[in-house]
């Protein structure tokens, strides 16, 4: 019974069944009549016009949207859990041909406008600094909690007052619209975000994130960095697919729902063991190394994430069983 | 009837089917059953050890593979009309953070031992110029020739007398493979190439590409690079196993038999009209604007390709009456 | 007997009584009184508001210059012979981030725009492509040739008609205006030029040019691409200064005048050598190798400049008896 | 009374002087006789076979210095307040080509072994993150401390220890071999340093500091890089004049004797207000705003350092009577 990552489940079948419908002749890259539906489609799911790219990985929507925001010489704050900062190998260094990502604190690996005026203020603003140009945040973030609307507004008037541009890296951002019952729209360009990494990946895609640009004029050159990525796959109807059956009667918030769901019963039964509130699919658990290794024994698979700590991840097709018989050997403990 | 492009075509059946076999739980990136399995069977086609990557595209092959055997600092001869000069927005100078693209001249985008000579034979070797590096050519090239075993060799002796790297794209190696009669160790690590663009996209796949180092020790740093250009797709297993599929029971060559054998029948029929000889799956035609409209009136797409030319290209699935009725009407012109 | 290169040149005293007028107290970096003077003196040489900067070398201030003016998706047109492409060790490509060169024919490596437009006509301008993005050429070009007004006002109206920028390298930029007798206007904002490396280190200079924007907003991240690679000098006034010198009752001029006055006298006495009129400071002539030896063994230094051919540069400073016995040398042979 | 820069103070008379004796005809770039003895002669200075580069400025030293000891794809460890981190506006990212700088702890902006340890300890090492390359000190620090030979050694054991590069950015490098009393040697390869760079400008220099390989092999790329990023002047003579003008008869150390001698007159007279022990050249006090105004108001020129701080820097060239007058009155505070 694995709870290790949720990059690590199966497609979801409706996913596979848009595959195998798009597997007809049709014009290469990104001129096939799927590919051509994103904006539409993805602007209706944000109630606004959006300018929409499939790419095959997070890190890649992550580091195009950072590099259409950041200049070389600017600067990007993050939370120092973050994923491009701590994950990703230097991509956004790569994208933005250098650009500082400047670290801000936070429980949970979630940033506030306190923590992030602290980073920005003892910045110099001269020529000897990378100028901020740009906030990203994770959402849900890398320890599973959700910024709410409110919370990510609070953010976009510190992005708005400091001219900022503001990314979200959405890996998991259908478990933080499920998490706190706030629309898409709400969770982004309501808020005051300008560009969106829509994952799909670890909610039952295979192999496609959305890039999602709320103010259209910013995607300009992302079409030709795309390309030079080598991200413009040539059979692009086959990502485009699976965006499209993701969103297909709410598919990506059925799939969250379920996997949110899970956590909680899990969370539930750990009680004082949580680390932090479980809002998403993910639930961190303090854990003496015995206590894993029992569970372990028990057929539960899962990551140690320091000392002490267990993270506990929920997939879009976890059996209920497993859940069951997890949460009862977490209670057990 | 489509003779436009072979990125066009679907997916062959086997690979859809391997997706399906793979769809299930595994370890996330390149740790799954699947991935690990790649290094060996490549090994097995290529009768040597080789080290090997998929990836979501050619352009991705390519430019890791340019950036494993190419310094900033350094330059890569190349035809003039290569994939990488021509068709990759710049790619190459994003990987290998701004080497330069030395352009040798050759009928039908082929270089030949003299023509890379030419080029290298100008440069200073000083540091006021970008020493070259490597060479890379295209099996089959844009034109639709085939290097031999024997070209290949010559250009390797050249890379070698030089202490210049090899690269080959072989987005359509298959159809050289085919072409030649040569084994792929032949056209490869035989004749002196140290890395190999393999292609699978073009001839059945639907996003796997395959980077192939015949000397493993160039390829320590690509494990970092591909992660840092967002390649390293969170669930690799699907990658992983269109290659695989493809490489059963010699898959790829199947296809590639089946689209030369339709290329040369319109080859055969175009006689005179043929611009370079259709050695892979690929034909190129002096056609008048009004012959070229005549063939479109009768159902048949395909580029121009420059004035007075055009380019037809079949693919592993194109239909055999479809072929027939092409090769018909060209002679009828 | 040295003919080999204006580089080679000692310091005018000008430029080193100016070194030690600034041998004071002053603010670090640019901040100095003889920096902030740049801008005014440079808009009062050119007859509009400009912006300029001082940078240590002609790479930098061409590649500075370049960075401005394309992006890393984007392609410059520039004669083959270029500096910029020769010589340079890929400066362009590195400051720029991975921009390609196109490369454009033109006698003694001077473009016309009819060469122009035969390189920009065969791009395809879509994503697959790197966009052309600006026009470079160099004034007096690398063979001793100098653009009229009419002449670079032609190139400017490509540039505008395609949408491109217009950057004008003039590490022999005096030589330039003294050969046309045009007006630095003329030879440059007037006819459409965006910004200029203007040379003084081959005119009498230690370390100084200038970078010269005729298009202020195009500088803005200018000041940070300085900085960002070394070349915001701390005591930034001593270069400041050689320039504030060079252009103090037009000595810049001076210099030019000199240098050209002794090429055409070597020019005169070579006839039917010459391989290009010597226009400004530089002449190239056809030479046997017998015959370059029997130069060289009375004492003059030159450069070969392939098979046949001769360089030979006057400097600022070139005595007037060197010249003299260098034209009765080459008239005698 | 200036104390704000010792960028900001004059050029030693030697190495004007030294200007004018190479202010002759010789070969460009660093093919001159001066240029060609800098391997010698800083190899004498460290007592060990070097590889030396002029460049124009410490920020082009430092990150050509890290482009030698860290991929793209590697990390490079230094203090917060490195000057590396927060005051080349990127430049370590820019010639890394995307490289990370990874933040350790330590008062004064000295690093310890147990702050680079915590750092190191953290890091994954999988292909996820960019993995430590090096380590990077300032030698005096950005706080005027001096690593002692033993604390250098101790970093270096680290480094050997974790199969890091070990880079000493020596801007004020002859103020701490002045502090320290220990040799050149000792604080440098003979502790485990790599490379340094070796700082003129701010003791008496114009625009000339030192890159020097304390492992040669580590060298080799160097030279392309340099002239690539515009930094290989064309008349090099003028650069190695200045290094070789200070390195004679130990100037480097008379100038740095100098300002080290001022700096703790004042630091004598700052008792309990002193921060940091002036090791070096540069004091930093604790003062109320209305104590900085009081100083100002009497003349002395200086920065604000933070709320309540105040950095004095002395010159090689200050004034005795200026730095009695400056001690006076902070005395009187």
């Amino acid at each position: 019974m694995r709870f290790f990552s949720d990059n690590a489940a199966p497609v979801h079948p409706a996913v596979m069944r848009a595959l195998a419908e798009v597997d007809t002749l049709d014009t290469a890259y990104d001129g096939d009549r799927w590919s051509k539906q994103l904006d539409a489609r993805l602007s209706e799911t944000f109630e606004t016009e959006v300018r929409a790219f499939w790419v095959p990985s997070g890190t890649a929507a992550n580091c195009l949207a950072l590099a259409a925001i950041c200049p070389p010489h600017g600067s990007v704050v993050c939370h120092r859990d973050a994923h491009i900062q701590n994950d990703e190998c230097g991509a956004p260094e790569f994208y933005t041909h250098g650009a500082k990502l400047l670290l801000a604190h936070g429980d949970g690996a979630k940033v506030t406008p306190e923590t992030l005026e602290a980073v920005l203020n003892v910045q110099r603003y001269d020529i000897h600094q990378q100028v901020p140009s740009a906030i990203s945040i994770t959402n849900q973030t890398e320890y599973g909690l959700a910024y709410s609307a409110d919370e990510v507004a609070a953010i976009g008037a510190v992005a708005r007052a400091r001219g900022l541009h503001f990314h979200v890296d959405g890996a998991r951002f259908a478990n933080a619209v499920v998490a706190t019952g706030a629309s898409p729209a709400d969770l982004t360009w309501r808020g005051g975000v300008d560009v969106l990494s829509f994952g799909f990946v670890k909610n039952g895609g295979m192999n496609a994130e959305a890039l999602v640009f709320f103010r259209p004029e910013l995607a300009d050159a992302t079409v030709f960095r795309r390309k030079r990525a080598g991200l413009l796959l040539s059979k692009g109807r086959y990502l485009a697919a699976q965006v499209l059956a993701m969103l297909d009667q709410d598919l990506w918030l059925d799939c969250a729902r379920a996997s949110n769901a899970g956590a909680q019963l899990i969370a539930a039964a750990a009680g004082e063991r949580l680390i932090y509130p479980a809002d998403g699919n993910e639930v961190f658990l303090r854990v003496t190394a015995h206590e894993a290794a029992s569970l372990r024994a028990k057929g539960f698979d899962f990551y140690d994430w320091g000392a002490g700590e267990a993270r506990l991840v929920v997939s879009w097709d976890q059996r209920a069983d497993d859940i069951r018989l997890l949460a009862e050997a977490i209670a057990a403990l």
